[in-house]
């Protein structure tokens, strides 16, 4: 047991949720050292949601209401982390909500389909084909989902399949604590923010704009300064442990 | 298989031997997710030994050829990424090379012994007592080993270990690429190198440090200095994202 007065509670539990349920298959051994790496990147933006990634989530609200066919595509470390996140912005999103796997077994997907109809999701699960222009596991999607959206939020999305989607005229909206990834860079809009603050964020959001305010973030959105004020963000904390 | 050109090859490939050691018992889940910490640091300092780094891996080298009882404590991911660089390190400063695991059982001990073994490191294993100021498991170490030793070399330790060592009155010697983390601001001396670059830098400077520069290092060496070189570099590197 983590004592509650620990300095790094809250990280040390989510560590050994995320070991838990590697444990169950749901989360790949890769996806516990992902973790880590946003860890680090997390702890440099100071552990919460700097003003220019609100501006990210609420600008990802906007597109997602907007959207004909919104998307939330969830992989396993998104569902450990955050299944009931994503059951909530799903609610206020009506995004479909699409499990696809970079590490993809029949197994795992039930798994984390599971996990997330639990947490009181509605999981979209047609037949899977081989529809995205990769050459890895993470082509297969659905053609009444992933495959026909016009917006698409990947939390914690790999580099080529960010591409990809972005290739194929998608928006892209990522949440991604690295500003300096390739998903980060080649993603519509990047949303520099730990995935448990970011959605709830972009659900209330949702809830809260109206047509006229969701137009002007749409219309106004500028990716190189949200990616931009995030490295801002990293270099000022690290500059300052050098006073 | 990860291609050979992938621009990621060599991190993908440490990954995967990362996983197959926690297949194995060898390394915990835990240590995967701090393992994608370091990956982050390392991204950030250019992937690369910096000019400050080296001076750090020189004057450990100097501070284990000056030590009476130099001891070398190994845990499960440096013996999984760098069995043969603490053999070399062992054979080049005539330090004892003993293992001390945060996540203790027998057989984890055993096997990263017999890793350690095959790499060509002679281990002391003599019987291990709770004698370290500590709660957990991290208390236990040999008499002859650790408890007596004057210079310890730490890779990848924690927060705790490392200033329950130094509060022993010995010299810390750690390898953290986290240059604000716990462990580097605790440490005597504090490397910012990833372990398996650091560990050949310091098994040559063992082997070619005169006395009289042995000596000068180890007057002269700062570790503020280290430390804030290391956070220069981290910052001076993103900064260039934003240009």
């Amino acid at each position: 047991m983590i004592p509650r007065d620990h300095p790094r509670y809250h990280s040390l539990r989510t560590r050994e949720r995320l070991a838990r349920c590697a444990k169950k298959g749901i989360v790949t051994l890769e996806g516990l050292t992902a973790h880590g790496r946003g860890e680090a990147f997390d702890y440099l933006i100071g552990e919460r949601t700097t003003d220019s990634a609100l501006l990210a989530e609420r600008t990802a609200a906007a597109l997602l209401k907007a959207a004909h066919h919104p998307v939330i595509s969830v992989n396993g470390n998104t569902a450990a982390l955050a299944a009931r996140g994503i059951a909530n912005l799903q609610g206020a999103s009506g995004a479909l909500v699409e499990v696809n796997l970079f590490h993809r077994t029949k197994k795992r997907v039930e798994l984390i389909e599971r996990l997330l109809e639990d947490a009181g999701a509605e999981v979209f699960s047609g037949e899977a084909e081989r529809l995205l222009p990769l050459s890895h596991d993470r082509a297969w999607c659905r053609r009444d989902g992933m495959f026909s959206a016009d917006v698409v939020l990947v939390p914690l999305e790999d580099g080529d399949r960010c591409e990809a989607l972005v290739s194929m005229g998608k928006t892209v909206i990522a949440v991604d604590l690295n500003p300096l990834s390739r998903t980060a860079r080649t993603a519509t809009l990047t949303i520099v923010d730990e995935v448990t603050r970011a959605l709830p964020n972009i659900k209330s959001a949702c809830n809260e704009l109206s047509k006229k305010e969701r137009d002007r973030l749409i219309d106004s959105f500028d990716n190189n300064y949200l990616l931009s004020d995030a490295i801002r963000e990293m270099t000022a904390r690290l500059s300052h442990a050098l006073d």
